[in-house]
């Protein structure tokens, strides 16, 4: 069942329901405003990654700033966008199933879709959805480029690789997925340069030898949040896949000591349970991801989020903080933004203070 | 947006899609029989956890094999189930804010419920509600016994907040919760016995204080699947709330080299990329909850699973293995169950190899 909406449009923040998933407003708006001002001031195209925030409303907050379409990860979230109206979507990801190629060749009848390949099976496959559906489908080689996840290796096998799809009746070669999930999360600055320093040679390398056979790569796609300026400037890729800059999280904010977007996504959370130097917050790992470690908590500096349960989380109360209240709320930062927004069905847009919009997280566990 | 279901009654397994939820139907059943015939053969009731099923058709199963009712954390979760036609619910955890609390006294009229707090400030909030709704509430007392999160302290102060209880005219003093969720994880039999012993024995001074006082405890309730049958020998439990036995996860299977109860629940995924020595399948940590460690890869001895990212698992396949296929299914086991439902939107019965049911995680997010 969807979960119905944790606050209505006009309520102060202390009266929403928690746990929720609110956004301030604000800072996500000037989010959107400064990633497309440095997009276009880089000459390179913005299709942020959807994976992020779920939603065709945000996307076409997106759209409307300049980019050029939207990433995502499944066929079900394409699904969502698309049918919201979102006219342009890279699967940024290996789909080999059957019946999920059908439903993105069905997709390609409303929207421009793109999807990713790493194996001539793949291709295959593919090949044989756009075959059944009497359309051709855009394919982008996926390369390796130092995650070591998905991607062939770039070098002789990406080129066969685009070459096979180039030769298809039924396919368009798109280019390259060229994304370094990896580097996203490394600490430094020096490293994350030399990573997609490397990445550009790759990508770069694999483009030129395409070039040599005559085939362009309309789209080099690749950057998270963590690197974007980097790929932007490398004179290789000239799409940014971005998605967790309109959000931020403490992962991210823990990259850079002056990151250039702020944090607009919480969690809003009541303390159910207090004692003496310590009380529980009623959202757990069930309400806030913990993969990339513990929420913080907005705004207190004396109070950290210490460990979650499914439906707690406990925290630690410094003597600075004071003792904390039974039904007092309390912000926190997650961890990871992408799984947490995954968790909820509502965005809560609040704007000094009050609550202004309810979003749907419309491709909410859209996994398939 | 609800899901579309993953599978129709009648496919082979490995024509679900994926990533999907899948329950081997015969070993649920019989998970269900032998919690069922061991709350029997022990005395004691078994009111077992719906934040590990979040289903109406799951509970009716229990109840059917003789359990007096079910335990939720969350107000949203007592709804699904009263809503489903569960007569008798028990809140084991706190709730404090004036709307969950008027939410929760409406459905005291369709069903039994009953709540906990451990803070006078709570029951004041209880009693505001109830006496709003002018009906009586059930309260317990939850005490803390070993595990730190919420709870009083096993001694006067939860005598106290007993006597306040039964002294309120909109209320009913129900017994205590005496839940040690530490223990539950704890890895040797004897950390599990001793936590156990102690939380026996500091759950049975305030039984017996109150009993001195004139105050019976119609539930004194605790247990996990680590360890029911701990607390079903006290003598001093008489209900226990154990949730997962139902399903069982790779956590709980580390606790014991002969688990009484065997893994029902699998995430099915698809390898979407493959080279040698390794391959990724389509179940990251938005599928399958890490919070308590990987997921296992079932049955395939040579293949682990080695990390998760949102959408992407990594495995490591050794030689034994030989190389997996683009499009191969595997069933993970979760780390933990709880969480990796709650990603979900349906439940896919299997048994013999097909397709035989569809159930709704109708609480799938849940959490207010």
């Amino acid at each position: 069942m969807l979960q119905p909406p944790p606050a209505e449009p006009g309520m102060r923040e202390d009266e929403v329901d928690t746990p929720a998933l609110i956004l301030d407003l604000d800072v996500f708006e000037a989010n959107l405003d400064h990633m497309a001002g440095l997009a276009a001031a880089a000459g390179v195209r913005l299709r942020p990654h959807a994976k992020t925030h779920k939603s065709p409303v945000i996307a076409h907050l997106q759209l409307a700033r300049g980019a050029v379409g939207q990433c995502v990860q499944k066929v079900a979230e394409a699904e969502i966008l698309a049918w919201g109206g979102v006219p342009d979507i890279l699967v940024s990801n290996e789909v080999v199933s059957p019946r999920k190629l059908a439903r993105l060749a069905a997709l390609s009848r409303l929207a421009q879709v793109a999807v990713c390949a790493d194996h001539p099976d793949g291709v295959a496959a593919i090949e044989a959805a756009a075959e059944a559906a009497g359309i051709r489908l855009t394919v982008l080689v996926e390369i390796d480029v130092g995650t070591g996840r998905c991607g062939v290796a770039p070098g002789p096998e990406a080129v066969a690789l685009a070459e096979r799809i180039a030769a298809s009746r039924h396919l368009i070669f798109g280019g390259l997925q060229a994304y370094h999930g990896r580097a996203q999360h490394q600490r430094s600055a020096g490293e994350r340069a030399a990573s997609i320093a490397a990445a550009g040679e790759a990508a770069g390398r694999v483009v030129q030898a395409l070039r040599g056979r005559g085939l362009d790569c309309p789209i080099v796609s690749g950057a998270g949040t963590g690197t974007f300026a980097l790929e932007a400037a490398s004179g290789v890729f000239n799409e940014l896949q971005a998605g967790s800059y309109i959000f931020m999280d403490a992962d991210y904010g823990r990259n850079d000591p002056a990151p250039p977007f702020r944090q607009a996504l919480f969690v809003l959370a009541t303390v159910m349970s207090a004692r003496s130097g310590a009380a529980v917050v009623d959202a757990g790992h069930k309400a806030v991801a913990v993969d990339s470690g513990m929420p913080l908590v907005w705004g207190r500096g004396d109070v950290r989020y210490e460990g979650a349960s499914d439906e707690h989380g406990r925290l630690a109360v410094g003597p600075e903080a004071g003792a904390l209240k039974l039904g007092e709320r309390i912000r926190l930062v997650p961890g990871h933004c992408d799984p947490t927004v995954d968790r909820y069905d509502w965005y809560v847009g609040i704007r000094a203070g009050r609550v202004e919009c309810l979003w749907p997280v419309a491709a909410r566990g859209a996994m398939a």
